[in-house]
């Protein structure tokens, strides 16, 4: 049973720092959300198109987590304030971001210029089920080639969130998806949990994620 | 650097355990391929595809690992000669199938009544690349909408592969994908890896994956 009390230990660790990282963003009135999925569904392009969308209104900041490489940081940096890219290969937990991680990096943001920092944990839907960041909001983006039954086989990731995103909605007619068992599943888990039906590639039914982003941030992060 | 050493405990137990369920295949004469991916890449549709293909050739068996529910071992259940479904929700390593899981479910597996056994891991790009079961093959599938960038950003389980199946390739017309890009990633990492381009859905290119299955089995299990 040492793996388990180790296991314990480090949950444990991770909490602690994730409120020291909640109350420094709160400190600088940054609100932060947590981007979770499958490789592929999406982050990085949703990311992109709520930076284009609110570039007007809101400064905003990103965390990128990757096992290995540079490519999303790259993709994000011109229209992104700051942002700081983390390689999990070497650490000891390569499968999620854990609160340290995001510690580290926060120390690299510009945290009185930023008004949004959006971290884009490793692509997984088990691993940063476990691992809050200091996150204010979870978002799991789910897309359709996945398949409606992702909510079944990895519970908890969607028992947890605050909103998901069904991504890639420009694929239905060339996908097998049943949308009603799809939601069902999910509100099932989750009754509370925000739902957003979007394409990151079209743009189509981004307008109603990126006002909730705002509506979350007028009602989480009260203005001076 | 407690977690670090309890890690290293670990792996190298799963390769005692994983070398002694290799030895229990190869006294039956069972060949072992084990199936990785990304949620929703395609593994159990691959498996179908396969059983579909070569049920007048050989007898298979499956072992499904999932985080939560046995609806992949439903799917696959009519067409195999038995199935065995692995949950790892409970268990202190849920993100990927294990050696010891394995030795487990091989005890109700009829290992003298069957040529080929698939095992399909847990949906991850990550933990399943660190451990290995007693595979004879290790195979991962990466699909089309996942996007060209998944070699470079989970390198170590391309690394390992023996095969890579590129999945979903009736997507090509609907979705960004450089092919080039994607096999030249591929081969940098891994230059003796065998790439199979195939959608299980249409059957197109699924011909050279079984027929590369069934020249392993030729090669590596000589009959008697």
């Amino acid at each position: 049973m040492k793996k388990i009390e180790v296991i314990q230990n480090i949950l444990e660790a991770n909490e602690t720092i994730a409120s020291r990282n909640r109350q420094l963003l709160n400190d600088h009135k940054v609100f932060c959300i947590n981007i979770m999925s499958a490789p592929g569904a999406g982050k990085t392009s949703l990311i992109l198109q709520t930076m284009t969308m609110l570039k007007d209104k809101l400064s905003i900041g990103v965390i990128e987590g990757d096992v290995a490489s540079t490519v999303d940081a790259e993709k994000v940096q011109s229209k992104a304030k700051a942002v700081v890219q983390i390689n999990t290969r070497n650490m000891p937990e390569s499968c999620s971001l854990m609160a340290a991680m995001i510690e580290s990096a926060l120390k690299s943001m510009p945290l009185d210029n930023i008004d949004l920092l959006l971290i884009e944990n490793v692509g997984n839907l088990i691993c940063p089920s476990e691992f809050t960041l200091g996150e204010h909001k979870r978002v799991v983006i789910s897309s359709l080639p996945e398949g409606d039954d992702k909510p079944i086989k990895y519970p908890l990731i969607f028992i947890d969130a605050d909103a998901v995103i069904i991504n890639k909605m420009d694929l239905l007619p060339h996908v097998d998806f049943d949308m009603t068992a799809f939601r069902r599943s999910i509100e099932g888990l989750n009754p509370k949990v925000e739902i957003f039906q979007l394409s990151c590639k079209t743009g189509e039914g981004i307008e109603s994620w990126w006002s909730w982003v705002l509506e979350q941030i007028k009602t989480n992060i009260p203005k001076q």
